[in-house]
């Protein structure tokens, strides 16, 4: 079975599940979607580039669409609107509004029999999956998740709107006594500063003041003034040259009981050069499965916690359980 | 919703099932079946014990029968014959015999619209699932599981087999170079001698050769001859003092490309105190989702590839899309 895959939104996401579906040989990416001028765009396939004031006329043509928008003002907007037409995916992450989300989005995706399956990734997405198996297995324990080493886009924008500051990229970075204290089955208790650092590295306007800049950067609340923070001010060519990746990652660890003494760790941990393109092929994945529960006849919004595990595979039944179990 | 689950074979897994039990509050273990003597069975809950025999009369009082028994002959004949009365679970290990373990007992819980779940706990299990979610999230990639460090039953009772021998331990250990090589992107090719060690623990008889039975061990094929080999006499008591645990553990890993020279690796790994209790956790979530699924009209035998996550957990959907997601 080939799955047919359009992309809405062709930033680093966009051009990561164009990435992807080159690594899936049961897709095929028909289309992209824009709101820019179709010809501006120089993208790295066969797709087809339209203006998204067309996307409809497209919805026998696609199997499922791929909404690479932003969780802070698209994704709320674009994934109910257009979960009316197709069956959709997308990485909605602010954590605090996915029930908000979920259910109008659902609504859409019901009432016109499409398959939605939202905040799909790895934070959300496979970490929270980890986070759901460990705590089914081990009910009496502790969770942790430590982000990182990588790139935070949120702080390194926090950082570039200080007045005197050119460029900026910011590093979260776990601390190794608290993963190692955890690992240890010490079940730490941990305050924000104990469980991360933050690293810097400003390029700084000609005559900006950087003693002031630091100071400003390390007592911003909210983003640095919890955390123990270092600040390097940096060339624009050495920030361009060792800086410009967008690596990411991190750990989710339980450490629980079964019985007295008796410890567990289970530990589940991501290394990524890319942040953007990882992310692009869980969605991906999930396209997939999300191709399949609408031709069973499963609609409305799902989250990974909803997915069985066989739905992600291009593989059959028979031959997940030959080669994987 | 409370489940009540009865435990089939009380060894080391069956008394694992009892505490794990204590830990899920929604869980209420009914009854122990065995073959033994029930009046010889001193238990560590309020259960009724009950002669095997007598299984069929409680075929209304049980929601999932936790069948505990061996792989090689027990679970072969038990899983497909208490698929007919009860919903079950099993361990079920031997990878080769799956799919013909799997098409036995589908036919016996469809035909009496039971739920079965095969092959539940960590490898096969959560190692299994790991592999198929990273497998479907980076298809150009490299598989690599690591067991250890952990005390081998088989390689362990192979040793006991030599004459001479009084007593014996074994653990399997990953070698750290290996594993690191992995975790460097190095994709490695590795040997199985370059990925495990053995290390042997063994009291000897009065009167054995220590040397002729060291050579013999280091020689034995299929369990020693492919990997580095150690060999420790030791007393009696030095081995129930210090080697009496069952402690295992490991790690999946895979590695992949998204892009040309961009990376990623996940990993997944146990530590474990206890090799039973752990994979008798593992069990009962499982068994709480067999129970669900059944409830629902799901029958038929399934592995861990095809359940959804949130069924494992005792948490409503919208628990879970709150709190972990």
């Amino acid at each position: 079975m080939t799955t047919r895959i359009a992309i809405l939104g062709y930033g680093n996401l966009g051009r990561g599940v164009e990435l992807a579906i080159k690594k899936n040989s049961d897709m095929e990416l028909v289309a992209i979607f824009t709101r820019r001028e179709p010809s501006a765009l120089k993208i790295n396939s066969n797709a087809k580039v339209v203006k998204v004031d067309e996307i409809e006329s497209w919805k026998d043509k696609i199997d499922v669409l791929i909404i690479c928008g932003g969780s802070a003002t698209d994704l709320p907007v674009q994934t109910p609107k257009y979960a009316k037409m197709f069956n959709v995916i997308d990485s909605f992450d602010t954590h605090a509004k996915i029930p908000e989300h979920f259910k109008n989005v659902d609504e859409s995706a019901l009432a016109f029999n499409k398959t939605a399956i939202i905040s799909v990734g790895w934070d959300p997405g496979m970490f929270s999956l980890n986070r759901l198996y460990a705590n089914a297995i081990l009910p009496d324990g502790k969770d942790y998740t430590f982000w990182g080493k990588g790139v935070s886009q949120g702080h390194s924008d926090a950082i570039r709107r200080i007045e005197g500051v050119k460029d900026a990229k910011q590093y979260t970075i776990p601390i190794e006594e608290a993963l190692q204290a955890v690992r240890d089955g010490k079940n730490p208790e941990l305050s924000t500063r104990q469980k991360h650092k933050r690293e810097c590295f400003v390029v700084l306007k000609e005559g900006a003041d950087s003693l002031k800049i630091e100071q400003e950067i390390k007592s911003m609340p909210n983003y640095f003034i919890d955390y123990d923070t270092t600040v390097h001010f940096i060339s624009q060519e050495e920030l361009n040259e060792k800086h410009s990746g967008i690596p990411h990652g991190g750990f989710v660890l339980r450490c629980g009981e079964t019985s007295n003494n008796t410890k567990h760790l289970i530990e589940y941990s991501l290394k990524l050069d890319s942040n953007p393109e990882f992310t692009s092929s869980v969605l991906v994945a999930y396209a997939r499965a999300a191709h399949k529960l609408n031709l069973e006849g499963q609609y409305g919004c799902k989250t990974v916690f909803d997915i069985a595990p066989a739905y992600l595979s291009a593989k059959t039944n028979e031959e997940l359980r030959a080669s994987m179990l």
